[in-house]
């Protein structure tokens, strides 16, 4: 039985290729995938996975099972349908925002499809563990979850429904969590290295799970959503939106006193700038937000973006949103284009650390066509909180050496936290320590993007020929073809019996009436990484050996290629 | 690393058995599963499987996984999260009623969750096959599944969301889909022998999913929902809602004309057989219910119940519901109490056919306080169609043989269905035939309760002690107890590592300060086939060896032991 499984043949696979990306793939993994037949799209952002795609899911799922029960974990499943009360007792269910998926059962009560499991895993930790003996713990399941995501794109890069390896470790102490976060580091270190994904660690900021100590696990690809900071002379790697710049306070000692400058028709920076005919970074922009519907500004130099994902982060679980023309009605306060620090008494005011104590800026004077020079942080205006929010730049200074940063996109396929004891605050969760008293457990977090890990694999291992997969997640370790009439057919069949008997998983092209060119084709677009072809010399019982990376290719006889590949 | 998830600790594994029966539940393997930590309510329905039940359940998955792979089956996975417009297509969205849970997106847009998936899989039939060549083709996905249960109960035997293994094949031609049928129908045979499970073949109605051939696997056991009749002369056995009685028209010329009389306070058949002294069964009972609203009358004879589930399948997938005192407002027609067919010109009147043409009946007059007698079917009133809606009671006549049936109550564990073509009807999938035409594609369904055969396996393999897991499926092939101090623990440590290095699935009850006792009472409970006692001998390197299910107990040398477990 195991040996009819390991040997496929392509005549009775149901799958079909396609020679033209589909219309709505703008990443090269979704296209390889659709077109080669691993995946299809069922609705937006929610996908099938077909015969040769689910292969490779099972293999990345065996490698994390394998990995995970190497550091102790010990696997569970939990629902997916979740009631909303122990989310309501985090915060959660509101906060999550229309990311979340909220149904109603037949008597009315509330559901959410989980995005992730703190909440559930706690309440089971609590309800299971009563000593410190019972802990520490490491649980985990493989498991679909669901985010409704405001743009699902991308293919599975991000999808609505996907597949997550998430884990939770329960501690009774700090120690014991850095431990069990140090476990979960150098698995994924193992899981990622056996997937043969390309991947850096890089610090993280840690979003709405709440806690401390975070890092992401982002593997290189142009499709990536993150960006990634790299130092060329140290080891710094960090995404960009966990890059702060230190606050420098300056002496304003010398800094003549605030003037108000006509500046009529200088709504924007540029036209700022163009007319006073200084640089942007003299200028100081005052973005205006909404948070959970009330107006904050946020400060920053002229010729800096400001991150919305910094915002976001820094508001989280908040929801931020940019103003609109609407917000400015009955606000005297807020003059659309000439908004300045110093006359917004009932604004919240946010400022990137590089509009430190002392500095001088430009900015706008709070009525139609008039500006403000020698506007000082700290003595024109006072700034309610310093927040990095601006948007990394190739070359900004490397924090912790100062060299210029390299930039990189990046997916992230692993994101470990250490939370800390905020979810076991919400539910008392507590086990009797050694003294005899309550402790309270302090938690980690930890998650794979299993299906994601496909996408990042494709965008990784594929050249302009089609995938190319690293043999322990391929679909199969060699593709067989029958290049050619009958005698080939046969050949190509005994080659991939005699493969699958020495245990390797085999595609065998047998179709019929399909030409070899098209069989080629094929088997370079779904990429197994040995591709063996029984074609020209077939009377012989010679085949072709080929490399799908490299394209290398040898002719050996049927026992040389078999003794080669199971070797 | 294999060698390292093969031994369990269970100082280490978090469980926790209870020695009371959790207060919610009914039947013994909710008892059970929950006692044994298999299981944990997350909500209504809605179950968390821990680390002991994960086991079990990864151990029928890969059965069912084995056994589909070995008669072609291609695995895919395909989203539980649905689109509606495919449900829309087939009528399902609305006809499945409050038992399909639905939501709606962040944009508005209609979803459902999955309560089983041949839309999808016929939409991806349709996109990916095109000829008869690349027919006949087996799929299936081991998934979850969601169904808003009006009483979910029984613990895991009817949740609201569960495991499901379901299958679809897709031939061009009826013999295809018998053999696609055959070849199923002989894989659950083999799932379920190897899974332990006893197991009966019915015949079956088909329900809500259409189509003609359909079989169910049935487990006995008292917990079980479905009734089965046995035939204890022949191989008759069905389902009680499948079994069908003849329709045998009698000659109706002797009876006398119809005759009203006085029956005053006579609502009921108890009152009214009374009254007469006549046996219920001369009397005719009318049933009202309403049909998507509309009123329905049923009759049978006044000795027999009516089976809903029948007169649902009747209608399905129209919404079933009785008659209440408002029903009746402004329907002169209907008298309550006093329903008699012949004067029901506006309701539709079914009846069982052992209301047959020519059979006299004593029936209500629809009038207050008066009945009929010599009421002839087909005489004085017309059937508009004859339906077996009674309930099969023990000794009712086999309709193969006429022997008295044996009634039991049994678990649904596996469901096969001849679909025919109303889904490719539907999507019109059709694939080019040989002869260069388009030929509708035929499609067959089949189901196995994954989830729902652990509480099967449970309610069959248990004692008064606990669980009894049969081998292929229990969490662990053997389990290790050390009765005492630290020489026991030792050597219960050492001899699981031996079996774990022989390929055994060890649990190793290391516990500190836990009694023998209770380890030996959570032993039984746990329900692994092969108990292991590092106990009073341990010393002289002695163990006891113990079959869970026999109670059969030997010394031996842990050398002997492990010999004969590993053999």
């Amino acid at each position: 039985m195991a040996h009819a499984a390991q040997v496929q043949r392509m005549s009775r696979l149901m799958f079909k290729t396609l020679r033209d990306d589909p219309a709505d793939a703008e990443v090269l993994s979704h296209k390889l995938l659709v077109r080669a037949g691993f995946v299809r799209r069922t609705a937006a952002g929610v996908w099938s996975w077909l015969p040769l795609g689910k292969k490779v899911l099972a293999n990345i799922e065996r490698i994390v099972r394998e990995e995970m029960d190497a550091i102790g974990g010990q696997e569970v499943l939990l629902p997916a349908l979740l009631p909303k009360e122990p989310y309501e007792a985090t915060g959660r269910w509101e906060e999550y925002g229309a990311e979340l998926f909220r149904l109603k059962d037949r008597r009315g009560g509330d559901y959410l499809l989980g995005p992730t499991h703190e909440e559930i895993f706690t309440q089971l930790v609590k309800d299971q563990c009563t000593s410190y003996k019972d802990l520490p713990v490491i649980l985990y399941q493989i498991q679909t979850k669901y985010r409704d995501e405001a743009r699902p794109r991308a293919g599975i890069l991000r999808g609505r429904e996907f597949q997550m390896k998430d884990s939770y470790s329960f501690d009774t102490a700090d120690e014991g969590l850095a431990e069990s976060y140090a476990l979960h580091r150098a698995a994924y270190q193992r899981i990622f290295e056996r997937l043969g994904l390309d991947y850096r660690i890089c610090a993280a900021i840690a979003g709405a799970m709440g806690g401390s100590k975070s890092e992401e696990f982002l593997a290189p690809a142009a499709a990536g959503e993150d960006v990634f900071a790299d130092c060329p002379s140290c080891d710094f790697a960090a995404n960009t939106e966990a890059i702060t710049y230190e606050l420098k306070p300056v002496d304003a000692a010398g800094v003549p006193a605030l003037e108000e400058i006509p500046t009529p028709d200088t709504p924007t920076i540029e036209t700022l700038a163009a007319h006073l005919d200084v640089p942007a970074s003299a200028t100081l922009k005052n973005l205006l937000v909404k948070v959970n519907g009330e107006i904050v500004a946020v400060g920053v130099p002229g010729d800096r973006e400001v991150d919305m994902g910094k915002v976001e982060a820094h508001f989280a679980p908040a929801v931020v949103e940019l103003v609109t023309a609407e917000d400015f009605v009955g606000r005297d306060d807020l003059v659309r284009g000439y908004v300045g620090p110093q006359g917004l008494e009932k604004v919240t005011y946010l400022a990137d650390p590089r509009v430190a104590p002392g500095t001088a800026w430009i900015t706008g004077a709070n009525e139609e066509g008039l500006h403000a020079k020698n506007v000082v942080a700290g003595r024109d205006f006072e700034v309610d909180a310093y927040v990095d929010v601006v948007v990394v730049q190739e070359g900004d200074p490397c924090p912790n050496c100062g060299t210029g940063l390299k930039l990189d996109r990046a997916i992230e396929i692993g994101h470990i936290f250490q939370l800390g004891r905020k979810y076991a605050d919400a539910f008392q969760l507590d086990v009797l320590g050694q003294n005899g008293k309550p402790v309270r457990v302090t938690m980690g977090s930890y998650g794979i993007g299993v299906s994601r890990a496909v996408a990042a694999l494709a965008e990784q291992h594929a050249d302009d020929k089609g995938l190319c997969w690293p043999r322990e997640v391929a679909p199969a370790d060699v593709h067989v073809v029958a290049a050619g009439k009958a005698k080939q057919t046969e050949l190509a069949l005994d080659v991939a019996d005699q493969l699958g008997a020495a245990g390797l998983r085999v595609l065998v092209d047998d179709r019929p009436g399909v030409s070899p060119g098209v069989k080629f084709t094929d088997a370079e677009l779904i990429g197994v990484p040995t591709i063996v072809v029984a074609g020209r010399r077939a009377g012989e019982g010679v085949v072709e050996v080929k490399d799908r990376r490299t394209g290398e290719r040898e002719e050996l006889t049927v026992a040389e290629a078999v003794a080669r590949l199971s070797a």
